[in-house]
């Protein structure tokens, strides 16, 4: 248990710090292990105490800044060196915590990790590595999900590299399939940085053997599971995980309307009512705990900004696989073992 | 009715003949217009026969080849000049007809408008623009949907201007609300490429008044309409279209294997079957009508590889206002007024 050391942003996110207060609370609940909340002392010992806590498990720890969701991220993250994000990120610095959760600012905290833990030696680009659902069952990781806008093509192994060893490490998948998402299945299809990441994917794959990669997917396959990790530029991860989000919530509403209007749906509803509910937790991202931030020295975590204490709970128990089977060391060992490669055939 | 003149490609896409010419056949009967099928002439008048057609409106013109869906697209249309999308495409270019339609291989459409029509003067890059149909009602225009899949911020600009013209004088939005499709709705967000095409598309709002540029928007809110003409890169476009395409036909496959598990269910999907239908027509391409190639000189029109004669029909009746409208001749119009900004700003 010693290492089952989390810290939580407290401030951080739409919800904050209730929601953050109400998830850890439920999660030291469910399993062994230390939280540490960061941030307003007496607000988080209020929260705990109002829920009637009063474990050992959980402690607060004051910082007296907060970092909002609007302001520019290495600004914040400079000058805000008391806030909440910037101490937790300083606890796992010095092994105080063995991960730190934050639904705060995603900038400032792509930011924070770089400044703050630093980069792994090999790593050109930390990557925000978000579970995607898959309709059949289980999720895909999609990486890079955001931080990343634009990429060259040793990034995108980079990123194939990492989520493999998280999928298989974390979720459980061995021999994770990689796909690079394109325009098309053919080998010459997109951009010119997407043929190259073709080539470099191909070349790691035969010469490391590090991923097993499988090629060029389309969108369309996304949602059926063609592959458990799915590499693209930050953009690109962008648009799938928020067209994704958005044609989830407009198609739940129209059911939601549509299919109220009259008795007959009215019944209809009212009979399906528990299917509709389990189609829609497909789309739920508090079920699926936080997005990784791979690529720095520390397990850091993202968590949705509009989280809530389910989101929290299952973010911090799905830390803890990310902690115990040493990730970051992992990618670490990994990247160093196939540096060659990479430098080969940068651009 | 003399500039209804109709050319289809009768040999291209999953479904032809057959779909073609029925969908010919639909389109007669509602419609006045001549109506021109290019292809194996005993194939498509026997195909005409079998439906019992005997009027003037459709008329067979043989080619003896045909251009594949698998085929190298320039290759193709080089040296395929007897095919049927070369010889329409010849039929469109000596003013024979007044738009080519064709489900073919999209790259020889492509290649071919370039190489048979040419370019508009003016525009670097045209585009497909496709129908992205909206939940609450109506349907946006995605420019690009999958032609270019590395662009400037010119093409940008070019591509939102087309889209523009055509989703004023085609589907008839006054004053449509010109969007690009980024990270994040602010300003500075994204790609050096979208933070260029921002400003040139301020810039062309400002000082020419051609298109209404609302700013960016994030992909969560292209299905709830919050713009009308959805500009983007080919590579982000195709990931758009294809992953709705496949989000909505994973979601109806598990309401269509779910909601009939059980008596219960079965009863409940039963009464809901009218409006289940509806909401699954409302991601039904067929609907919508081709897709213009923007930017070639001439109304050319390309329908999705698999289109039903009810897709081919309504390509066909969506095809009129094109024509009428002279959108060709007003994009041609457009750009040459506002050539000098995009002089300026190209990079």
């Amino acid at each position: 248990m010693d290492n089952r050391r989390v810290i939580l942003d407290g401030m951080g996110g739409d919800n904050a710090p209730d929601a953050i207060i109400e998830g850890a609370v439920q999660a030291a609940g469910a399993i062994p292990c230390k939280i540490f909340i960061v941030g307003d002392e007496a607000l988080i010992k209020k929260g705990l105490a109002a829920r009637g806590y009063s474990g050992q498990s959980i402690e607060a720890v004051h910082a007296d800044e907060v970092i909002s969701g609007h302001e520019a991220p290495v600004k914040a993250v400079r000058t805000k060196t008391r806030s909440s994000m910037v101490v937790g990120l300083n606890m796992l610095k010095n092994n105080e915590g063995d991960v730190f959760i934050s639904a705060g600012n995603t900038g400032a905290l792509m930011a924070g990790g770089l400044f703050i833990l630093g980069r792994i030696q090999g790593i050109d680009r930390p990557a925000i590595a978000t579970t995607y659902p898959i309709f059949t069952g289980g999720v895909a990781l999609l990486a890079d999900s955001g931080a990343n806008s634009e990429c060259k093509p040793n990034n995108l192994l980079e990123f194939a590299t990492m989520g493999s060893i998280y999928m298989e490490k974390v979720i459980g998948v061995r021999n994770p399939r990689v796909a690079l998402i394109n325009m098309g299945t053919e080998e010459n299809k997109g951009t010119t940085v997407l043929k190259a990441a073709y080539e470099l994917l191909c070349k790691s794959r035969d010469e490391y053997g590090n991923i097993n990669f499988i090629g060029n997917i389309e969108a369309r396959d996304l949602p059926i599971g063609v592959a458990d990790v799915l590499v693209c530029d930050g953009y690109v991860g962008n648009v799938i995980l928020k067209l994704t989000e958005g044609l989830a919530g407009a198609l739940f509403q129209q059911i939601k309307s549509k299919f109220t209007e009259g008795a007959v749906s009215k019944l209809g509803a009212l009979l399906l009512a528990g299917k509709i509910r389990g189609l829609r937790d497909t789309f739920d991202y508090s079920e699926y705990g936080g997005a990784p931030i791979l690529g720095v020295k520390g397990a850091l975590v993202k968590m949705h900004g509009s989280s809530n204490a389910n989101a929290v709970k299952n973010a911090i128990i799905k830390s803890i696989p990310y902690i115990e089977n040493e990730v970051v060391q992992c990618i670490e060992n990994t990247v160093l073992e196939m540096e060659a490669v990479a430098i080969d055939s940068q651009d």
